[in-house]
């Protein structure tokens, strides 16, 4: 297994679950209470949800090139947690749904949002495994020009990528409009080319920060 | 991040919103009233809606890979804007529905028409950042071959190609066919081969001069 | 725009219209009359329609590629007359959950079953109609080494195959069941390697000999 | 057709089933009885179902670009059998969909979970068969620096992988919950990374043992 067939591979399904989220946006019955804009309105969580978990999964599409570009070979531990990722990351319409559907809902909200920042805490926790593995436990399998100086200074910023989406789930209790506000908040920082500024928007596409 | 696989990963999402147009078009219930010949000719608008997006979705695609042809490098900027192009590419699957759904109906139909023109238009608007930014702002990051007259005609006809999209969601205000009719318009006349003749449909695949 | 992208979006486009196929075969709903295997046999029509749309998708896509691999450039009108062969394959998994939803009733099957074998001809068309201009009208745009010769038996291959199409949607009228295992056998007759073993099943992968 | 367009379009179609397979995953119904915890709770068939038909598929995946990665060329056999393997992989997503659907019911769950194992087993059989044509029957197309010991050995393994899914399918008249567990154990055991502890877990990315 090549390094380009784990990336082409990848970004099928990458692609695939970032487009497949527009199912989760219904077109409203003709004929509905109140009229189409009225119905449309009510539908925001449902656009709020599709921009921010578009955001993410590119996000993430941008971070595991850089992650997979990093490395000189693969083996079966890579593939395999390439594959947990990418399990994730596919369940992502069904979670991006669920919180769109009960966000406004005055019963069941809390949990559903709770599922929605947990999935998406768990799809990084998925690549900070991978990360963890290439960075730390298997060096061998990197490039040779990346130094042990940015080895840990590349896992360091993954770790603290999981962090938001902790607090994310843990608000969710207080409430659902809070959790999605984080998880857009976390999209748009590191979506933003503002945001890495501070790494000069250098050409070559530096990783976006954020989930890497 | 190559070029190469920034390509990669948008046709991906480009070929997977083309095709999930299709899931727009209901097979209709069988037993319904009037038969099936009556029951499928109701629905032309969706055929209509499925042919317009699918040659726009198929224009935009030419010109995107002309857009990312000229690049010499990418950044987190251009994969930002990227991102907001597949963004509304990914939703016109949505709002190709709502137009057809709505197209017939006595209430509703001028706002279903206008949201289409407008993800169309919001397409072209995002494509035009990504023209603005590479051929305006940064074009250090294009190929040397590409020279400033060159810029600045590729840059006039993608602002004008914006305008008929404009048009089209103003006139949602007073007839949803008229809108249709120009959208559908735009994508027969920039698809067609004859549109380009003046061009001299030379080899190479030069853009479909629209959108671009 | 080069040989290789537009085959990488074409090869897209079919794998995905070719994968949402299955999304026409329904789950019967638990409890339904007469038990699951009742229910799952009442669906036959779905499964040889799955079985039927699939080889012939498949073998369009061998078929494809042989044309594009032909080329030695591409054109506005070659982008234009694949992108309209494109949009007849991305309409197959509606005219195949048609096709599968009418065949056992008593009112619309013929209808259906002449849209299903009408829109595998129209495929059938734009592919010789894409043939027909490199072939005949642009050999320029020919490889070298593909002799007069064999622009003409290709061609005259790639009109025959349209054919068997042209009786099964005729045949509709009879009976639709005559048209599904007419288009049944058009697929497994070009799909199975004995009916090109008088070719020799040699390697390089010559074309399957339908639909060319 | 090269072996690299074999590939990429096999890629294509499994990229596609193992990520629609999230469309079997529904969202409750807000307001359903019991609450939204309930009602997910009632859905963990579909969240097995999920993880061992991704797994499996991403294995199969794996086995495919080993057994495809050994050929030197390909002939139209080689298509055929091909697209034989994508067309039982692109049928699991409805398998799974069954399963799920059927598992807790007091009717019918025995036929669903028959029907799962054997989609499974199918898929395996239909990858034997690829690999039967190129081991043994058409050695000639593969690479020239596999031995013939390589080959006895691989075929073996492959023929090996089936026979749990024979044994699966088998136990669904006991129990629908033995088959699912079994076709979880067989993906958790194959994906695993421990799994091939015994051979190295070398780079180069060996194939996963099972199913291949």
């Amino acid at each position: 297994m090549s390094k380009g067939r784990l990336e082409a591979f990848s970004d099928g399904v990458i692609a695939i679950a970032i487009t497949l989220l527009v199912l989760d946006i219904h077109v409203p019955s003709p004929g509905s209470h109140g009229g189409l804009a009225h119905a449309l309105g009510e539908e925001w969580p449902s656009y709020a949800s599709y921009a921010t978990s578009f955001l993410t999964i590119g996000i993430i599409w941008v971070n595991h090139h850089a992650a997979i570009g990093r490395l000189r070979t693969v083996n079966h531990t890579v593939l395999f947690l390439n594959l947990v990722l990418l399990l994730f990351i596919g369940l992502l319409p069904f979670t991006t749904a669920l919180m769109a559907d009960y966000l406004r809902q005055s019963s069941g909200e809390g949990l559903a949002a709770a599922i929605y920042a947990g999935s998406l805490l768990a799809m990084s926790l998925a690549f900070l495994a991978l990360q963890r593995y290439t960075l730390r436990l298997r060096p061998d399998l990197l490039r040779e020009d990346i130094t042990a100086a940015e080895r840990v200074s590349i896992y360091r910023r993954s770790r603290a990528g999981v962090l938001p989406y902790v607090l994310a789930a843990a608000l969710a209790a207080v409430s659902p409009y809070v959790t999605l506000a984080i998880c857009a908040a976390i999209a748009v920082y590191y979506a933003l080319p503002s945001s890495v500024s501070a790494g000069g928007d250098g050409e070559e596409g530096e990783e976006m920060a954020g989930l890497s």
